[in-house]
């Protein structure tokens, strides 16, 4: 186990009703705020009106800013930057999924910054200060609620970049699970598919003795391949939208990688196929995640093994766990198609022809490399995507 | 699942020589402090002049209290109060185990209260302001260094009461595997039963979809089943010290309870215990639990049956659940006996004299009751205790 600093001080507030608390949350903090949010499921639902009500009733006073789009735009957060200085507020409270969320914390950043917020996302400026974000979630997928991170794209330079720091992390999450009833079912496959992800990128370590985050990690991946299937069968059904919802926060609070080394690389190669071509996200990684565990399987074939047997319940061939490893593989990959996404970039809409443009940018910002369990070159990013059309 | 709120800020900071982070992390609060601690393990073993070498280098000045005991008592409490209000202190350091920690909170919130300090734990008065309380964690067991709970003994009254309340969350905690390689195995296994404990209150809940939570107390059993013994065979195995000790903070910051009601039946009968013998905490559990257990099999055989297959890999009998049920408990009192403690009163030195004063005792917080998973009444306390004998 590596050492490590856990500090995760997010105020989670889950349940029935609990945007009803908004506006008290949010008045520990600031009497005015950049209510932030995307488009129209957050008006349809009447959640807005709702939030809304809550603020004026505990005195807030709120700019509205919506329009925040998936894989949130460099510019909206520019607009939201310039909105919170004019207006001299101080607080972003972003109501919606991920994109919401991490267009906030873009903004957040970016008001107490003298140059363009755009220079923390090229990692050529570090932030110092930012405004506090507070969150009502309304999609389980990205763990933004809770995490340190924002991933924005600049649609002019076709990039897709995350900024990790932990002046990113919300001071409060508003969670209710039956905001997510009304979701598709492929934005709930999405989402579900974006939090099995930030287990497994943790998951493939090569740091040793970590049977406890090994544990809790196959602990989160159980609940998922329980509870996608039951809410996707039935979208209203409570406990299984909530056992998604607080797994998707769990995912990626940071707990799951105390002592080990994450790998990331399967999100590196996504982040690419989204830049060029807009895809969701988690549909991006059900593609990507099975193609990157054949071509490093080898690299330790006794956890893909171990990953088998305790997540999807191989019997273990012991006399041959490679057999073992391929089965989790394939169980991993049926059951993303079972819950309707695709498993191949032709499924995308991606063909061929970038696949190179791709490879090459998603080693740029580790100097030729990504990942951490298996350290991929651009051509080995490049025979991923191969395996994965 | 229920409605929850979930906010724990404690900054963890874990690893191989982080005590010498110390100093600079209590500089972030102050510049004077109490530094609380024991006997004599932290003196031997140089960590306390570690420590005040850490906090002499970041310029803070600390004011010394050791002498608590295990089982804290409330009359170095008064002392400690006393002494911070005399020299003008805002924050307390606790260097050592729960018990440390405990006696540090209970000054931490003593301070600024104008009435005695007990009064809180008698639940006559509520604290509304507590200085802020530092860690550096010994022994892995209470949970006290993220948790917000902080319990003490009476000795005058012969009682032994806690407090919950979210001003005892410390701010910061340094948790080094390496400073319980010398604990002595009995208290290891003390310690591990403390642990596991905990996770088994939260476990037994009537609680409906917690299937999330549930998962991630299996792998929190599974990890100390799995952990201890190895920290028993070779003292100083670093991945095993790493495990238990962070296992057993994340038994208790409330991560584990998110969403259900657990039971704390057990700690109440324990506590009577160990408040007329004096016996450790854990010792006492690995006693009451069992019993425990078996006296409310049958609210649940489903939930125990479950347990048993999923921590301790019993084969389930889907014809008779209760026998899937009983073999669970006999492994884990078993699993208690192989390392090293009592499951019996008479192993702990207790006889029958004052079973039905404890029983009596045990429910006056409850109005006569104890308990949430099955309410037990004096009657029933009685009936657990001499089952355990």
């Amino acid at each position: 186990m590596e050492n490590f600093t856990f500090h995760n001080p997010t105020k989670i507030i889950f349940g029935k009703d609990t945007e009803g608390q908004t506006g008290a949350e949010v008045a520990r903090f600031a009497r005015k705020v950049l209510l932030h949010f995307g488009g129209g499921s957050v008006v349809k639902s009447g959640l807005l009106d709702r939030v809304r009500a809550s603020l004026k009733a505990a005195g807030v006073e709120a700019i509205e800013l919506g329009g925040a789009l998936p894989n949130p735009r460099v510019a909206l957060v520019r607009e939201g930057i310039a909105l919170c200085r004019k207006e001299g507020i101080g607080f972003i409270l972003a109501v919606g999924g991920g994109s919401v969320i991490d267009s906030a914390k873009a903004i957040a950043v970016g008001v107490p910054y003298s140059g363009d917020v755009w220079d923390f996302y090229e990692y050529t400026a570090r932030p110092e200060r930012a405004l506090d974000v507070g969150v009502v979630l309304t999609i389980p997928a990205a763990g933004s609620e809770s995490s340190n991170s924002s991933v924005i794209s600049n649609l002019e330079l076709k990039l897709k970049r995350g900024l990790t720091n932990d002046l990113l992390r919300p001071r409060f999450a508003i969670m209710n699970p039956e905001l997510t009833y009304t979701l598709p079912a492929y934005q709930t496959a999405c989402g579900s598919a974006d939090i099995m992800a930030h287990v497994m990128e943790r998951y493939f370590t090569n740091t040793e003795h970590v049977a406890f985050t090994d544990r809790l990690c196959e602990a989160t991946l159980r609940t998922m391949i329980a509870a996608v299937p039951l809410a996707l069968a039935r979208p209203a059904d409570y406990g299984a939208r909530a056992e998604i919802m607080w797994a998707g926060t769990v995912a990626h609070n940071d707990l799951l990688s105390t002592g080990r080394v994450g790998d990331w690389g399967s999100h590196g190669i996504e982040h690419e196929i989204s830049a060029l071509y807009d895809v969701a996200h988690g549909a991006g990684l059900a593609v990507v995640f099975p193609a990157w565990m054949r071509f490093v399987l080898s690299h330790d074939v006794a956890r893909f093994a171990q990953f088998a047997a305790r997540v999807w319940d191989v019997e273990p061939d012991f006399q041959n766990l490679k057999t073992t490893a391929l089965e989790g593989i394939a169980r991993l990959e049926s059951f993303f198609r079972s819950i309707g996404l695709p498993v191949r970039l032709s499924e995308l809409g991606v063909g061929d022809e970038r696949i190179g443009e791709m490879a090459e940018k998603s080693v740029v910002k580790g100097n030729g490399f990504l990942g951490n369990f298996v350290r991929l070159d651009a051509a080995a990013v490049r025979e991923i995507l191969m395996a994965a059309r």
